[in-house]
């Protein structure tokens, strides 16, 4: 093991903000499975293997057995929310685990009872809240939120903390003049400046505590030089932005497949039907344009139309999401692709992904938490590139810098990422500084 | 420029066995680029780059440019059938490409008048051939073949050769004793051995001319040992077999995208349905059962079950072909992904390719030939492993090494190989032995 | 109340051969309903209604408040089948229902019990039974069966009774000699003719007792002439064949729909993926063909080619079903049309069912028992060709008689029959002769 | 041949607002199938057939044959347009047909120059036209059309005309005072009323001229009480709205389906995409918004909720149109229906229409105009009921009245009216009356 990387014994605490279908459908998961009911399928820091060494040795471990992670079993949640129920309840109303299962573990749920929340229904205009702090100022909430923290750890015997973000996407704002410095983000603080949404103060809070950060909506939250600073400074891993999960994964998995066969795309339409709180949410014009912005960029990246003109300078990208009851948590994402192929002939490729959108995203937020401590223990702050592998929209180290998109690059990175902690070979050079775009050689 | 690499002026001439429709979608186009109509959409070797050196110094070119290929405006094309068609009404037949378009390539295509095909129905039940080579022995039809080929090269004043096998599946024939040796091939072919397919006659002529060959076709023609070994002591590169288009190719695109996130998957359901000559003579099962080999062996390699037991040990894979006229070169290929996520609840995936055979099969034809070339200038001899990316079931240098499917990896391979024929960095390491698996760092 | 009706107070018994999902899911289903637990969706006698009068009239009863039906409360079910499971273990074996629901009705399903089958595996070469009848001669079983019949009948305190067949799909048997008349088929079964399936005696057995007889699958069963004299003899009602659910109920709802529009079918590709017993059985291709046969049909009489030439003439129909264990019950039918429209421009049309087989099924042999039982207090016998909205291949009463298959046209004749009965204007002509085509003037 | 019908001899004008995809697939169509080169596939007037008597007699003779149609040899076409584009240009620029089919006909469509159009951009706010006529009120635009027509007339030797709107999708507009009567309506046209859209303009120029006028788009346009009064006024027949295609026409055919077999519908997700001009112009939601009311109106009258609210008074019916230029004139529907049956148990249907918009309106045009033609010689004035099988938004006889969905029941009813027409028997009893519901007792 690896001398460079403290301990993971004791116990982690994983804190979030938001505790609806995603944070109960990981919660009642990791429970199922320490109770030896399920497996963690989806999980990478639970089921995924790594290559060490030449391929001929053979050599092919779980990453938990390659390097040492925080033990499933020894995780304490806590989190917040606008509604007072507890866990079970929280989960019973999403829908998205059978009943059957639920009721096994009613007594550990019914335990989880949320913190209030930090809440301002002008960000999420379509959600109606009804348990949330009050404070004259931003920094007030912040404050209470960072007690909150320190309350959670001591009450809970945890030895390290790691706080995921599964609340609501919020509308879309744009980076201002408040957000370039800690000063002037403190100073927003205490001004309840309007640019500051109820995602920033959280972000604010865990860093300020200590607490590593990774944001599952699109919202800016911790993507602001304010708090990239502020994570520097003290030390804090942090990495977003949008969960990758249903459709979005499918692209990035895609286009890359169609990049390497020089096939060209004229058009893409992506359409979403879902009918949980996320729909609902998302069927307001201005959290739609958050998260249309996160899903709109990940072609580019990948196509790269400037150097390949021919094939995709003219391509045609729409995504529609679409609020639809029927299907509860079932989100399903159609994808029409017009590609031609030799002499520009047509051709088309029909998507339909029948999934489950808290099923997809519960793994993300285990691993992200559990990555998160791991960067904490070897020492690594501010923006883990290397964590791009679970994002829509990865934060780079350098705002002029392309995010990676390309799902099995992004994996690369991540790989390497872990077998330069372990002192291994790589399978690719990896950049010795973070601040380089890592995969430069990828 | 690599003082290794001979050069690449002069004329290449590309032998054909096969003018149909994938052949003469090939030849038409070349014609319509060379005319600047169209442009070669899909082939890796003149559409395709190539990243250089370090991300950040943003060196990309196009593949062609980087390396030395033989120039598609300087191309010999000619080929061998069972019908007497020219390439012209052969191509009006197919109906791949629209009439306006052949209209305007008519005389050049016209000029190209097809060889007495080797033919044997028992080997492709469903074709009734008109047009083919008689001889005593299965050796006297290899010398006709030699000479064709002798003859093409001095009519077409070529100065190097290249043949891709674009004729029919033929019915499964296991690996036996006649096809260990060069001797013992010899002798069946002086015997009339009923081992001995037409395809591996083409084969053997054009090893023993020197001409480098690639097997579209599942059939087993050049992937036995005694003309493996035949290749490389003539010194003649060889690849195989079954162009990856199609189903195929998304399914080693999409199967790497759910592994790389630790998703399980339960079944995956494949349908194809295609009314070319292709889908006819799949229609007979001995041939179905060749391509079907072909096309079930991929998901192994790329999920090792065996390593990933909880995820992919149970999956029930199935693969069907049907003929069904009214779509004609227009395949479709539907598939049904049964998957699961966290604590292993289900989801499931459908695709549906509506894609064109051959407009996705005639640039892997031209690739494999001006890749082969390369080969062959670079005294690269036997087995082109870096060349799977271009193959559903590719050969490995060894019998017990598993073929590389995950088309990720494989563009890796066949990149990294340019790099170092050019002596650039590697992205990778690379195997300097070509007897070893050269990803093993991959 | 129409007076030439017997009443429909008392207890009807239902009898049903095969007691897997089909069957479990219908006796649950009934037992939910009664209790209040869930709603009998999809059974046309149920939840149907019936227009009575001019539109304007506005008066749309129930249809089973319209005439009088058996009373769903009043049921008692019984059936025989070749394993010895109770009706509960069946059914959470079939795995159609879920646990839950299933756990609320575990007295009411552990108390059917099967009674042992009539069954020859040569008949169903997929299929391994443990539980079933001996006898010396097919009469000496159908006298067993005729037993098995009046005993339930007392014991159960049943009025009336009526048998559906839900068994597996036979092999494919033509009509022959044995089975043109009475006679010849009492001599067959003293003589163990082999082309007297398990599921004619089953027929025979209950014609015999006056019991009304359906046929949910494609077998011949009821369907020869020498049955269909017993039933008239006899004055009890059959018909069959094969329930018409999933694929090709949504075929007889879109080829009249394209028709009405004049719009040409090219090629109509229909595959089918299902994993539970009937996937298994229709794996063998004996099977595969009588399931075939049925399915093929329908195309030909709605859209009559040798009418409409230009549209249909060339239409190319292919079906295949593949036996996938991981989708279990929930078969899919994926269908593809290629259409074309003016000028003879080409379209296409995907339809993807997603639908369950045995939830499907269940109400159409709870509305064929109820309606046939309506039949018999009627004084209908023979064939009742009202009741073909029910069947993919129904039995006309006359063999030179093309079946109608168009499902808005035996809506037609269903509900005009019905009409008929109680004495009010129909809304189309009714034949007055069922020998005649009812539909004449639909 | 009807005493009551007058001469079908002579020349049919037909008169198109709007010369873009639909009407250039239109009139190219007509010529190509007068010079035998197409068969007008998808018309009823010309390829439907009829059955007359019993079903045993065996008579279905074409429609054309049985009832005298106007000659599709003899028709003129004419049109007005907001370019100056002749019909060549503008249908070589809608690329919808073949360019080599274009060619064959290029004289006679270069021939059919446009009218200048009434247009004003206010109400398709999407479109800028450039060849539109100017006039100080909106009665002397309609002047200006109204000489249009009886130049049109004269100059094109023609014995009777009709007008069939193919313009665009205007922006939403309610019935108000303005439309109420005849006098409103003609002094709102003198006062430049801004309720009154260009294609109310086009209405009623065709209706004081004692023009036949179909509405192919959603717009008022003839649709008001005014209008209704002078059509009956001057004898004239008119029909609208909105041509029944592609998705809708896909709807009225499965909403009956399902209804037939008492399936619940949960919801039902309509998605289009498609890149034509009628798809950039509904980008704009105002006139999206005149597009979705038509759209989806049509399940209630169909399913009628109120009589069975156990399977449809939940129902969540959406309808999205996305403009995706990658697809011109290739409009595809994707639908997405979540049905339930059995005990309330979920399934699923999937329905991609890969349709071509302007193949499927254009026959529709023809109908319009051929069987308007057939109600003026026979004396029929008013709404035109019985040709609500063309529209998506059938009028009414009467406002209170529920229009008709169902294609079946449309179909019904044209097919009894032109049988009454020639004294045949009815298949269903036909109201004698208009203003009654003519298939209430369909």
């Amino acid at each position: 093991m690896s001398s460079n990387i403290a301990s993971a014994d004791g116990r982690l605490g994983i804190l979030l903000p938001g505790l609806g279908a995603v944070a109960t459908t990981l919660i009642a998961g990791v429970h199922a499975v320490n109770k030896g009911i399920s497996k963690p399928i989806g999980s990478t820091s639970q089921m995924g293997t790594i290559r060490i060494g030449k391929r001929t040795e053979n050599k092919t471990p779980l990453i938990k057995d390659f390097i040492p992670l925080a033990d499933i079993s020894k995780i304490a949640f806590g989190g917040w929310d606008i509604f007072e129920d507890n866990v079970y309840q929280s989960a019973v109303h999403a829908g998205v685990l059978d009943r059957y299962l639920l009721e096994q573990l009613k007594p550990e749920l019914e335990a989880i009872k949320p913190m209030k929340a930090v809440f301002d229904k002008k960000y999420v205009t379509k959600l109606e809240g009804t348990y949330y702090k009050t404070g004259a100022t931003k920094m007030d909430l912040a404050d209470q939120l960072r007690e909150d923290i320190r309350n959670f750890k001591t009450e809970n015997n945890c030895d390290r903390l790691a706080m995921v973000w599964c609340g609501s996407t919020e509308i879309y704002i744009e980076e201002s003049a408040v957000h370039q410095t800690i000063e002037s983000l403190e100073e927003g603080l205490r001004n309840n400046d309007e640019n500051i949404p109820s995602s920033m103060i959280y972000a604010y809070a865990a860093i300020m505590e200590g607490v590593p950060y990774a944001n599952g909506a699109p919202n800016l939250s911790a993507d602001i030089p304010a708090l990239i600073a502020l994570a520097k400074r003290n030390g804090v891993p942090i990495c977003g932005k949008d969960f990758k999960t249903g459709q979005t994964l499918m692209k990035t998995i895609l286009a890359p497949g169609l990049k390497t066969r020089s096939l060209g795309i004229a058009g893409w339409f992506s359409t979403n039907i879902l009918g949980n709180r996320d729909g609902e949410v998302l069927d307001d014009p201005a959290s739609f344009k958050t998260k249309e912005m996160s899903k709109l960029s990940v072609l580019d990246s990948i196509l790269e139309p400037e150097k390949n003109p021919d094939l995709y300078k003219d391509l045609y990208h729409k995504v529609r999401i679409n609020y639809y009851p029927p299907h509860g948590d079932n989100k399903e994402g159609w994808d029409n692709l017009d590609i031609f192929g030799w002499l520009g002939y047509k051709m088309q490729i029909k998507v339909d992904f029948l999934c489950r959108d808290s099923i997809l995203a519960a793994p993300l937020v285990l691993d992200l938490a559990i990555f998160l401590d791991l960067a904490s223990r070897a020492n690594m702050s501010g923006i883990q590139e290397w964590l791009s592998f679970f994002f829509k929209a990865p934060q780079t180290p350098t705002k002029n810098m392309q995010p990676l998109h390309d799902i099995f690059k992004q994996e690369m990175k991540l790989k390497n990422t872990l077998r330069h902690l372990q002192g291994e070979d790589l399978i690719t050079h990896l950049g010795l500084d973070y601040e380089e775009e890592a995969t430069q050689n990828a």
